[in-house]
């Protein structure tokens, strides 16, 4: 069907299908009118409809020839073939990120002089010091004070590594900010907050566009390597996302409709996370339990295969060098105690305090930032929170090395092989060799020192990952949760082991720990601690279990990071339900309906509906008395999506609801194409409309237009039931009718800002007046 | 408020509520009226509005004094409760059965003397044997022939041990069959099919009973030890729910509300998949995927609670001495080739292929069951199955053990350990004894041999388990469908194998199987196999992958397990989409609505709305003009559900609806107990009844119970729409309307017939029409 034709010819057919059909013609009619306008919600039983067209049309058509046959069945494959497309690509974006991120931190402290572009692993993966201590120290890895004025210890050497590292450390962070303000503007942040409002059905132009790809990954790389305390798995979600999108692009069945998009997306958001941690079920779980919204069976199974693609990709890449796809994997290799079930949960206590602190002392910051000048000067910020980072990160070794290095310490048991000083423990000189399940031993002094030095850094991330978090690059907060729950749970754990140790004879040691056996893991205790301090920030639960089961890889360990996660969950629940992610949503205003919140006040659909009391009345318009010019008056004068048509402005029966979009277009088309609608033409939706004399002019007919079945609830409706149809049907507004006559409107928004009025106020002042 | 008052005080407060608040007298006001009949849907809005009610109505309460606040607290956590005491109750029993299960399937073939409560492993040991040959045949362990006759071997001692184990075997089933038959006729049959209907909002008295629970354990342990061609999985899940049922009757929050009653039963799915395949996420995905309807993320969370619990009350249990949760545990060490895709995907082929005739066959024996004769003899039926069963499955090794450890045995590697014929080859004689690591080597007589047998396995399975499952017995076919799988595998493996070591110089096989190398596992064929076969029958996806990784605990060979379950599903939905669950589903004729499948006909909501054409116009109430007679007239002549109530009959426009249930119920009350109420009293619907002169009968006042948001849709609503909003509210009915006046109604079971309706026929001759 053509354009022109569109609006006057409508054969029974076609007009039985009310929403469906109408699209032919106003798909993309002209380009400057897009289906659905920035920063406006998406109606998604419109998109699904509009998919279930083209699918009828795809199948009817398939049954004409082969060719037609072989095109529906390549429509059929295009979701996997994007699955596996995303799959790929992210993947291999987070080896190249996980490569050049390794390279670079390594660059701020020296350069490798057989070959500059490796890391200092890498350039002493080819040494031939075979002991740990030594192989650190390869004499083809030099530090910059080394190299420059050829002494590598001393005061001097020291000032000048120190100096450097502070240099690159400020110079990367310069050219991230610089590149995100420039060129992507949307590049920064995490990202996710923005992911759970986009999949909810909101558009965001430009978000998860080819820039932000690129800038994203160019800056995520600078942004993690100028040694800030960010972690990049956030942003690999955003990168993920941005893939999907990218290719979405590739097969119209999935650019032209916003609904089955989303669908993509939510399965890249599960690649991103499947390889930012190696855990392809925990990322379908993050997926499902954490960002989407819409959630199908269908997109289950394909996030899975994507995911699953994505971590194959990053494992063949092998950016670490240990065929894990992360550099914290760990096995451990003694059970736990029921007795330690006590410090797990207590470190589940801190990790729900610290979510809650952070996320309050974080979100006080950005509003800060938003309402103040400081949001003003986003170089100058990121320049001096990177300087303040260098300037106390330097002296501590464990805050001068890079988080994810710092987290995999922490995890490791202290195996034969470890030479830090973790693991300094008083050897028995009985045993020549300490084997891999080594007994418990009295703490050294180096363990003693790095107690205090992992003290020292815990403060430090705690303090400065609140002002890092949300400043003008790309900074995700997994990483930094995660080692501010490590190193309170090695510090933990490590005390626990030391009692243990020196008074086996306590009541609760006797039992579980003789003297000379293995029976604290401090290394477990990190895991468990890091889980707990993320379950405090993000509040994920099952997914956030099963990814830290994919980092052990044993059921063995489920108990205790369960434990700690629910404890952390509650205790950061009882001061606050909204995780990091919810908080930044609402900071922003999105229109983010959450689908965990329960609304539980008596409103009804009546206290909340447009036009209240004292308003003017809806703008509606009539059947077959409205002229083309009071539609344009209509149209000119107020901004809303969409207007009800009525049969008369006295009976006020609804008869449907035209989107304002295309009856813009259908005027500014029959204006154009069709002889004789002038100003004062009738529209009429009606069926048919009545023979005019000539004199009369033309009528402009846009039944064809009308949304035939717009959502209805009666004024009495709860608002508890109205905001479930709303989350589950994903609707962008809902008409309220009385005994057949229409009152008024309820759009999402209207629907958010009762949610917000009614969190605020105190419920039993609202609940009875 | 008293039950008396209820009818007449509505003060606007109350009134404002619509759905909610009428309930407090309709509570449990007679005995013998339950909120819903047997075989009834229940709504799920309602559910829920009552619930939010009822957290209201706590949450207001709380704020009063200390003790309201505890008992709040309680409330809140009685979730965790249930959820705890279902994990440890469905631990318990999966444990208890496993247990029994072993001692009885070997009771069939001996008995151990030192203890006849010792299974054949258990009974050996303590033996002092310590090779494997030798430890089977310990002298504590006899079998039948020997302990009579003295003799071991030859054939007489033969001849008797097989009529021992027929015997044996017709004694358990007949005992299996005749307590489900005259105590729990519910305990039959897999249950999953029930579960997933229930859960969908059906109810079915009894199904999830005491007795059931009772009858089904013990039962299950019959029918698994007589050797039928059944698992245990599926039942074990009907066993979980029926714990999740009766500790729900603790707590009022849960047994006086459906939906949060199946909230509860999800879980309990979940823990029960998790004890039968020891795979807790596998578990919650299962639940996630293949049974529950309805699935909050709070669900989700607490499922993975009850999940653990369970799997850690088996592990403790610890019924076969492995400390793993299944038998047939396995860690594979060798990696698998890009090239070995094309066996497994040829797997997944097998195992489509199986899927689809194991459903055809099997739903069109069942029909036959339930069509002919042969239903009414239900235990002569099981008798003769099993019958056949063991006089044929004696004969074979393969076929005379357990399913279970055929099902272990086949997915094992040829460690050193095995004396299975499986693992004849023949030894090279330089390597003094085979370690862990076994390089390929040529089959000996004893393979040979095994692959005969099993091919017969094979066929043997495959006939038996179509007649098996369904008969009035507990039967899962997980079990049965993942050892044919397995036969399958293990023959295709081992062929794989031999090729690869007889033809190293194939181009195929020359870059990853050098001579003397260790490169396929014929274990890891069997599983690929196994997951395809029940992919094919059951269309699980990413649960079915992630219970085999659970299985294998190595993310190594998730790739090959997803490419069979892919293929399996593609090919299995080539021939139907429909898997061996949701056919039975349909045999049965329960009311439905599957998620996954897409509607997508063109047919409107006027196409499928009550009253047609030519039927008597809708029974509906006017507000004000029907008298207590006409109600009851209307209640006893009909047998709706409930009737729309409409300004009056010239208008037609809608006020709201009314349960049947309610009606009754209002009205037997005010018979009762209000004075003046008689036959000719007219029953108002409206807010105030007009002042009547004295020598009118008393007007009876229903606005209460009036449901003032009926759910409406336009006529002209396409019917893909109407559908997504039944599924996803979980409606029973819908009103039609047409401009505010009321057409007509669809309740879900108007939705199924139309949905069956649509599929059997050409879509072509409907879409048009």
């Amino acid at each position: 069907m053509e354009a022109g034709e569109g609006v006057s010819s409508a054969t029974p057919t076609e007009e039985m299908n009310g929403a469906g059909n109408l699209m032919d013609f106003l798909d993309e009619p002209f380009p400057d009118v897009s289906t659905y306008e920035d920063f406006h919600t998406i109606d998604w039983l419109r998109e699904k409809s509009r998919d279930t067209d083209r699918h009828r049309k795809i199948t009817s058509k398939s049954k004409e020839s082969i060719w037609e046959l072989i095109k529906s069945l390549l429509d059929a494959w295009s979701g996997w073939v994007v699955m596996l497309l995303i799959g790929l690509l992210s993947g291999t974006l987070a080896g190249v990120i996980d490569l050049a991120v390794d390279w670079m931190t390594d660059l701020k402290e020296g350069v490798c002089l057989s070959a500059f572009w490796y890391s200092h692993e890498q350039c002493c993966w080819t040494s031939n010091e075979t002991t740990f201590d030594d192989r650190d120290k390869c004499p083809q890895w030099q530090k910059w004070a080394e190299l420059m004025t050829g002494h590598a210890e001393g005061a001097g050497a020291y000032v000048l590594n120190y100096f450097l590292y502070i240099l690159w450390a400020l110079l990367f962070s310069f050219l991230a900010v610089s590149l995100v303000r420039v060129f992507a503007p949307y590049a920064c942040g995490s990202g996710i907050p923005e992911i759970k409002t986009i999949l909810s059905g909101f558009i965001i132009r430009g978000y998860l566009g080819k820039w932000t790809l690129l800038i994203k990954t160019v800056t995520l790389v600078l942004a993690v390597s100028s040694g800030l305390s960010l972690g990049k798995e956030g942003p690999l979600v955003h990168v993920a996302c941005c893939c999907g999108n990218l290719f979405c692009s590739l097969f119209s069945k999935y650019s032209k409709n916003e609904g089955k998009r989303r669908e993509v997306l939510s399965a890249a958001a599960a690649a991103g996370v499947s390889v930012a941690f190696g855990a392809p079920i925990g990322g379908v779980l993050f997926s499902l339990e954490e960002v989407s919204y819409y959630f199908p069976l269908k997109t289950l199974w394909r996030s899975f295969f994507a995911a699953l693609v994505a971590a194959f990709t990053l494992r063949s890449i092998n950016p670490f060098g240990n065929s894990r796809l992360v550099l914290f994997y760990v096995e451990y290799h003694t059970p736990w105690y029921m007795a330690e079930l006590v410090p797990f949960i207590l470190l589940g206590v801190f990790g729900g305090l610290w979510g809650t602190l952070f996320i309050r002392a974080n979100i006080a910051w950005c509003r800060r930032r938003k309402t103040t000048q400081l949001g003003k000067y986003p170089v100058l910020e990121v320049i001096a929170v990177t300087g303040i980072t260098a300037v106390l990160a330097y002296p501590n070794p464990y805050t001068r090395r890079s988080t994810s290095e710092l987290i995999s310490e922490l995890f490791n048991d202290c195996g034969a092989l470890e030479s830090s000083q973790l693991c300094d423990y008083i050897n028995n000189p009985n045993m020549s060799r300490p084997v891999d399940d080594i007994p418990d031993r009295p703490a050294g002094p180096g363990v003693y020192n790095a107690l205090w030095q992992l003290a020292l850094a815990l403060i430090f991330k705690i303090v400065i990952t609140i002002f890092t978090f949300g400043m003008k690059i790309p900074s995700g907060l997994f990483i930094p949760s995660m080692a501010v729950g490590a190193i309170a749970g090695r510090i933990v754990g490590i005390a626990v082991e030391q009692m243990a140790y020196h008074h086996h004879d306590w009541i609760i040691f006797k039992n579980w720990c003789r003297p000379g056996a293995d029976c604290v893991t401090p290394g477990l205790y990190a895991m468990v601690g890091a889980a707990a301090c993320l379950g405090g920030v993000t509040r994920m639960t099952v997914s956030l279990v099963v990814i830290m089961f994919e980092l052990t890889g044993g059921l063995e360990y489920i108990v205790p990071l369960m434990a700690a996660a629910v404890t952390s969950k509650w205790v950061a629940d009882a001061f606050g339900k909204e995780g990091i992610y919810e908080s930044h949503i609402q900071l922003n205003g999105y229109p983010y309906l959450d689908v965990r919140d329960e609304f539980t006040h008596r409103t009804l659909a009546t206290d909340v509906m447009r036009p209240r009391r004292n308003d003017p009345p809806l703008a509606v318009l009539t059947q077959d008395t409205t002229t083309v010019e009071d539609v344009e008056t209509l149209i000119k004068d107020t901004d809303y999506n969409g207007f009800p048509v009525v049969v008369s402005r006295e009976s006020e029966r609804l008869i449907g609801f035209v989107q304002r979009r295309d009856l813009t277009l259908a005027i500014k088309n029959a204006r154009q194409k069709q002889d004789g609608v002038v100003s004062s033409s009738v529209v009429y939706f009606t069926e048919d409309a009545p023979q005019l004399p000539a004199s009369n002019p033309q009528p402009l007919k846009l039944r064809r237009i009308l949304n035939l079945s717009p959502f209805t609830v009666t004024d009495h409706t709860p608002m508890e039931t109205v905001v479930d149809i709303f989350r589950k049907l994903g609707l962008r507004q809902c008409l309220v009718t009385r005994s057949g006559r229409l009152l008024g409107i309820i759009t999402k928004k209207d629907v958010l800002r009762h949610m917000a009025q009614m969190m605020n106020q105190d419920p039993e002042s609202i609940m009875f007046n």
